[in-house]
């Protein structure tokens, strides 16, 4: 099995992706981009993945984007760390419902607070959205508090890919202006998963 | 096997677990919502799902949101449709790539055309975001056009559900401002589904 390589950047969701592959003790390498001096757009870079963003993770059979997917693809790709429930529909289908939440409204709030500029061209708006967000990410972790952690995992007491990924985006919340402490399970949870000697390690970079 | 209840609204991505559950040949029922109506945030419904969106899919362990997870559902739970590469972990990856850049980033493009008070609350900056909205979706589409549409169907000679939820999010550009014809590979992978009879079948609501 020839190695995987993942591109990524500290603070970024492709955080998720790294955590994810030393839990399943997936033979990798990872090579850092620095975003702020913007080597995600670099042509190199823009040939491995042409939207510019992290993560990618190049395999033998291509280049695969998107966190979602990725996540996925880990634990199919090493079933036997048992980090996706596999072969239960409905369960997988909680799991990847969580991972959808996560990318697509709670990541994309919290993305209104940095990087408005992709929605709007004026500075006016993009304050507009700024200001915006800390209810947004609230309103995010409101539905995942109450609908999405059952406790002490987020399929109960199955850990999954949906554990690492809320724990990412989590992480996200102070430097939005929230406390994780106004989610208490949320909070509990990431003490949990900061307890587990796999994401000690990934968060090593 | 008891029925799948499934709650969408016309017009929406909910319309492409409606064309997979056709697709698979799935006993299901729908129960159409009047967003315009605001059926969507009735308590009834809420108790549904708490989030006020389509859609929503009822089954017999609980009810399922979310599209990306709704479609992988589908397939999962019906594999003698082969609508997902269930068994080969680097093109299921790929049907999820597309399935997540459709959902985080070109259905999040949409709806700042319509749908900009989720992300701010003053008018203007309601008005800039509908404004860019366009060229967003141009983005996204050319996006697909050009790396994620092999042809004749996502994943080359294989149909599977990336077909149906990207013919159905780009069955949104003529409202959005932007010629499907701008993509010719979109255009003519539009008519391509629309040439399935259970495409046909699944439109008639």
């Amino acid at each position: 099995m020839s190695e995987l390589t993942l591109y990524l950047a500290p603070g970024t969701c492709a955080m998720a992706v790294r955590i994810a592959l030393v839990e399943a003790g997936a033979p990798h390498q990872i090579k850092r981009l620095d975003l702020a001096a913007g080597e995600q757009r670099t042509p190199a870079y823009l040939a491995i993945n042409p939207k510019g963003r992290v993560p990618a993770l190049v395999t033998e059979r291509g280049v695969l984007t998107e966190t979602p997917a990725l996540l996925l693809y880990v634990a199919q790709r090493f079933p036997d760390a048992g980090l996706a429930p596999l072969d239960d529909p409905f369960l997988l289908a909680r799991m990847q419902e969580v991972h959808s939440f996560l990318a697509s409204t709670v990541h994309v709030a919290h993305a209104h607070g940095r990087r408005g500029s992709r929605w709007a061209d004026d500075e006016h708006a993009i304050a507009a959205m700024k200001a915006r967000m800390p209810q947004n990410m609230r309103d995010g972790f409101a539905e995942i508090e109450h609908h999405y952690l059952a406790g002490p995992w987020v399929l109960g007491e199955r850990f999954s890919l949906a554990d690492i990924y809320l724990f990412v985006v989590a992480s996200w919340l102070a430097s939005d202006g929230v406390a994780i402490d106004e989610f208490p399970k949320v909070a509990a949870h990431a003490r949990r998963m900061l307890a587990r000697p796999a994401v000690q390690e990934a968060l090593i970079l």
